[in-house]
């Protein structure tokens, strides 16, 4: 336990959510109320800013503006996809790090990311005390893929979900308008785990989802699939899919890669697009029935207007809980969520040694997951129901959000 | 001036948008309050319905739910795109409706929809005088596409344009994130008139939307596109393009109409794929940058939870003066508005010929288009910002909306 004095340094890392920013927030709102924190900085795209000395001068914004954070998507400060160079081939990047550490006095740092950034983290984290600099440093964690170890849930994921619920509600609504039949093929974001598209059964559970939902923990079967959707549009005229664009066969082939090859036969040349694209034009050639493919790309990790409260203050406190325990004299730690109940919904923040949440990935348990794309269990509804409620977004100004404006005034370099 | 006492019926017709169950909750509800109407009838899928004899008793169904239907997305009693017989060729279908009319005495009838809509609405209002047959029909104005002639703009314009601007602000962080080169082409509808794709100006008027907009009104140029994307690329690192699905080159050839030329001498084959996705194809074979299309497709009608609140209250009471207005003898007539000022934003509601607003398109004034894909005027932000004002959406039940459930009970056919 050491009583540290001297800057506080964040770093954002990965895809951005709609709540990393208020993982920022409370990070530097926290900081900028410590004593023991002599300067605030904000990494100008993780690592990469870390690197080559770009710093934001956090003292110098308004509070009020950081404030507007906790609502503005994105990453404000800049985030990056960065793998730091193999630390036992070459360790000169972790050493231009310290110089780094040791020229701006950085004596806490946090960097707010996924399994990758978690990884970094955790690398730096014991590359830091090996070289004997005192330094506290804590993960905060963000991901919509909900795929970090150790931790009930993570911020980012709850957002993402409710916004993959209440647009399913509604296109349920669209795509079953006319008497005509069709098939609407809906891909939603996750290579390896499949929690986003598990929220598609949240709409089911209002009876105004998708009939059929498929996650990447289940090897996908064209042919199974496609007799499913004709079973539906058999029966309903309609038929809604909500896929993962990570789902693959047991070959573990992904769909563009499976019919690429069809595709090179027959034309000559690599099919391209995504899951739900390749998806939606084999059912269309296989049938007369109208096909449409519906991708929420980055809709689906920016859409703020549509976050979950629960969500947007936990990433908030995150944040704000890595500082305070950094400043109590904690270090290689993320912050986690420990789950008490779910109804009443009740949540404790817990400090992880930052090993466990580095570079694995945790997947849906394979037993909440119903055979034939028929959805989830109740089990997962409990699990993610109490997630995504409330509501938490920007103020309006001429009807639309009133985000962040930072300054965005750079430190001097040293 | 005829004070008709019998059934009143409506039918929504064309693609859904977030407020068209709105018109129907403001027909529907008024409907029922009217000693003069003895029966309200829903047409299951439009014309198709009234052919079929195919009705809703909205008398069942409970007061609470329709008013519920006020902030539910889409066509809740079911919508058609059916163009009847032309009937100066063969009036069979014409005199099949007046049949249908006769049976169940329907003497006030409600079509909700946009040209295709008004055009079928007025042919019918004709037929059904020269019939000698009393009905007073009124045609309920409705459209994303804002194309509605005689009408200072149309419910379901204003909501799709708040989705539009709104999601291009949260786009807008989404995609200037990494500090790696990046092109986001964003597709928005709009076959034939710019206005949706115009409510980027909305995000842009703020310094957060996209760096180039292209309507269909004006050319579209591949070649100079490309020169501007690469100048904004130079520039900023990112650019974000916005275009109309429907933009067109000189020739009148949509885009992947225009690419599938070189595809098919290529690749022996056509070209798939929506306007956004054939550009970021073709930016992407020529730079070295990360190119991503984005289709705002199903999303952008049916985001009730994005709803601007004049746009509910204007739908509404559209509708709700139509049977107002039937009830005091007038028929022929669309519901349509006139404004009298921006800002303050006043409108009055105005009654216009039937024969105005069918079939014709009312593009976006060309003095309004800033040249090379700038975006718009400050007429066109002084004339869009106040409709995409307020909020007004479903209450949430367990994190979710609570769209209304209706009871669709079949009138028995006679």
């Amino acid at each position: 336990m050491k009583n540290l004095v001297g800057a506080a340094l964040l770093g954002q890392s990965g895809g951005p959510t709609s709540v990393i920013n208020a993982s920022a927030a409370g990070v530097f709102l926290e900081a900028l109320k410590q004593e023991n924190i002599t300067e605030v900085y904000g990494a100008v795209h993780g690592i990469k800013g870390i690197l080559h000395e770009d710093f934001y001068d956090m003292k110098q914004e308004d509070p009020a503006e950081l404030m507007l954070l906790k609502n503005t998507p994105s990453s404000a400060i800049g985030s990056v996809r960065y793998k730091m160079k193999n630390i036992k081939v070459d360790d000169s990047e972790y050493q231009r790090l310290l110089e780094v550490f040791k020229k701006y006095n950085i004596r806490y740092f946090f960097y707010n990311g996924g399994n990758d950034s978690m990884d970094t983290c955790n690398k730096i984290s014991k590359f830091l005390k090996k070289s004997g600099y005192d330094c506290n440093v804590m993960g905060v964690p963000k991901t919509i893929d909900n795929d970090l170890n150790a931790t009930d849930h993570s911020p980012g994921y709850a957002s993402a979900a409710k916004y993959v619920a209440t647009t399913l509600m509604e296109l349920y609504h669209d795509a079953t308008v006319y008497d005509t039949p069709q098939v609407t093929i809906v891909e939603i974001m996750g290579r390896n785990a499949g929690w986003l598209t598990a929220a598609a059964a949240l709409a089911q559970s209002k009876g105004q989802g998708p009939d059929l939902v498929y996650l990447p923990e289940i090897p996908f079967d064209f042919d199974d699939f496609f007799v499913h959707v004709q079973r539906v549009i058999a029966q309903k005229g309609k038929c809604i899919v909500a896929v993962s664009e990570g789902i693959k066969t047991k070959d573990g082939k992904y769909i563009p890669e499976l019919f690429a090859d069809l595709k090179k036969d027959a034309f000559g040349h690599a099919q391209l697009g995504g899951t739900a694209q390749v998806l939606a034009e084999e059912v269309g050639k296989r049938t007369k029935v109208k096909v449409r493919a519906i991708e929420f790309s980055l809709l689906q990790r920016s859409a703020a207007h549509l976050a979950s409260k629960v969500d947007v203050e936990e990433a908030f406190n995150s944040g704000k809980k890595a500082v305070q325990a950094a400043v109590r004299g904690t270090t290689d730690k993320m912050v986690g969520f420990k789950r008490i109940s779910s109804n009443p919904y009740k949540m404790k923040y817990v400090l992880l040694p930052l090993k466990l949440a580095a570079n694995t990935e945790q997947k849906v348990p394979l037993e909440w997951i119903l055979p034939d794309g028929k959805g989830m269990t109740q089990d997962y509804i409990d699990y993610a129901l109490p997630l995504i409620q409330g509501e938490s977004k920007a103020k309006l100004v001429d009807g639309l959000p009133r985000f962040a404006k930072l300054k965005k005034i750079r430190v001097p370099k040293k």
